[in-house]
């Protein structure tokens, strides 16, 4: 078998837990399957270069900030080859240029545009393990790129469909993923399996096991995905294919606390309103997450409410205070203190009453819902972030997980 | 003009110092020049990285070992360019290998085999300064290599060689090249021109302030270099071709207290018993600086005396005992409280009785000279270690300087 394997920041925090790591890679090689590894940055090293870097207004020049970010991976990957050979397990430390990752020129926030797995090849064929770094590559100028961070994920997925391995096995601190953050939901418990578009749905949860980029390129490439503990032996949950009816309706439940909401108050009601503010936050490269919109029924004026990441509401904010007006609006809102609330699940297009579990189980509870979505595999409810953890452990106890 | 300009870790301790450091090259790219950077890495961080590597006896896989190391370097150019970039002076990070510098596989101490500036021609064609990191290439397989610790200055001047610059500015934290080391001969005085030969025979004093391999890459490509201090504005020592006879016979004097002495005792008095002698240790790679071989008047035995650098001594001394048996001598004798007094000028075969002012000087202050050599340019007495400050300051003195 080849097998990629990717070990994040948390499964190297020090030299002891590389010298751990490595004897896991040499247990699978040792079984004569062939292994690619691929590594983040050890612990706080990548933070600890951004610190620095602040300090020379790093961001003004992005190109010369990846060749200083790129070194914490190089680092960890140099140090996982070393810890390898130390246990007689031949390997090699390449930068994400020498394992063929060619990705656009967008310093930073570069994406993977093809891979060339030559030298890969040929040291899986002479039974070396590649130990790669994650979350880099080289532009088409010949420049050191990053992919933003977190792009370690990505970076294994995409060498494991360039290789055509037979698995991806991204290990973590956490043992794959659970029907909710057991961190919150005491009794959630972790699945076997999943789909690729579970898996999407399940991002804000999930962020801290498998990243959306990872799990879209997985989807589209086909390499199954295993989300496993590198502090356990457990196979962990397997992301893949499958159209397959599953049993329950929802699969699992997640809570994202990282949402705004904005309200557009008081435009005027006709149509096209809510298109214009939303390809306003569109062209400034915003994602909306959720869009509602209510009649304020006196003077033909509307309410336009829209939730996005925590991350862009500054500069969606902005947007939006032009955008209203732009339109003639009345009032701009601005509410921090909301959260996300999701059930996902393949069935949940395919059961009746799902939606309705959902709201009777808030219901039930007291807490009130502010907004409502809903995909073919999900559904979400705005709720107030007081109400946040408790509304998690409400809707995830409602379908018996 | 065009101009390679240096930076040693001493210069770039923290990000305050990079910062200094910036607001110079910049005060040269205003003036309209062409200005290629080469930087070490930050203060400590390449001892911080082998000590990391130690407790994974990264030794055994040097070629790991050089990705490791070479982050160092890497973070000190991403900074650098990070603060040109903040003064307004467009500048690009690049790695060795980036630069053009490729170099044989021999990982950890890499030599240089050939070096393609086109990159750095682009750049410098554009008015963006390249921040090159120093002591690394590629090797020609494509991965990458180090030129062994220190190798920066020797970057800063095949790469000035190879872009054809005017001059190449090595800056560290003293003020060129003095006629004594300052710390010990209070009345040293900075030189302001020196040849290469002359700079080649202050190697262990000039240790500090350009190396060896540097000055001969420097000599054969007739590179000007100027040794400057970070700290000061002043020109620094320039180091050049040059062979008009110079006023002064003697340029500078230099101490070397890292000399052990091995006494090959009563070996046979016949032909070829020295040249035995040299070759094993020649075979082993070792450098002998100084022979001397004397009679022992009787039973036909003679003492050969070699002196040889303490990085070699113990298997110099190892190689030694095996060829004193090889002779049928009588005993080893190893000292290592000596020290080797030099008194360095081109001046040196053209003017005489310069012998007779050392040997003079130094029997007038009553310290006894152990063994004596001489080349073209210079002359070096072997002391007692004891002796060695005193007698720096005795040569020194004695000619004026």
């Amino acid at each position: 078998m080849r097998i990629v394997e990717k070990f994040g920041g948390s499964s190297l925090k020090t030299i002891a837990y590389i010298e751990a790591v490595a004897e896991r890679v040499k247990a699978v090689w040792e079984q004569g399957h062939q292994v690619a590894v691929v590594v983040s940055a050890m612990g706080d090293t990548t933070d600890d270069l951004l610190e620095r870097a602040e300090l020379l207004d790093g961001r003004q020049s992005p190109e010369n900030l990846d060749v200083l970010v790129m070194t914490g991976e190089m680092q960890s990957a140099a140090l996982m080859a070393m810890a390898l050979v130390r246990h007689g397990v031949p390997a090699r430390a390449l930068t994400g240029a020498q394992a063929g990752i060619c990705t656009t020129a967008d310093y930073g926030r570069a994406r993977i545009e093809s891979i060339d797995p030559a030298l890969l090849e040929t040291l899986l064929a002479e039974r070396v393990v590649p130990v790669v770094t994650g979350f880099q590559g080289i532009s088409p100028e010949g420049f050191y790129t990053t992919l933003g961070r977190g792009g370690s994920d990505l970076t294994a997925i995409a060498l494991a469909s360039a290789l055509g391995a037979d698995s991806c096995e991204i290990y973590s601190d956490v043992p794959g993923v659970f029907t909710a953050d057991p961190r919150i939901v005491p009794n959630a418990k972790a699945l076997q399996a999943l789909s690729y578009d579970e898996m999407l749905e399940l991002a804000s949860q999930g962020a801290q096991v498998l990243q959306t980029q990872a799990v879209l390129y997985a989807r589209q490439s086909g390499v199954p995905v295993d989300a496993r503990s590198t502090f356990e032996t457990k196979p962990g949950t397997r992301i893949a294919g499958g159209n397959s009816l599953p049993a329950e309706p929802v699969t699992a439940v997640a809570l994202d606390v990282h949402v705004t909401k904005i309200g557009l108050m008081g435009v005027p009601d006709r149509p096209g309103v809510a298109a214009y503010a939303c390809d306003q936050l569109a062209q400034a490269g915003i994602n909306i997450d959720l869009v509602f919109q209510a009649l304020s029924h006196e003077n033909a004026r509307a309410d336009i409410a829209l939730t996005v990441a925590d991350a862009d509401r500054e500069q969606a904010v902005a947007v939006c205070r032009q955008t209203l007006q732009d339109l003639g609006g009345l009032d701009l809102v601005v509410d921090g203190e909301i959260a996300k609330v999701s059930a996902v699940g393949a069935g949940v297009r395919n059961h009746v009453g799902v939606a309705a579990t959902v709201f009777r189980a808030l219901a039930d509870a007291g807490i009130n819902i502010q907004m409502i979505s809903t995909s073919e595999i999900k559904i979400s409810c705005i709720v107030s972030r007081a109400d946040a953890e408790r509304a998690l452990n409400q809707v995830h106890n409602a379908f018996d997980l």
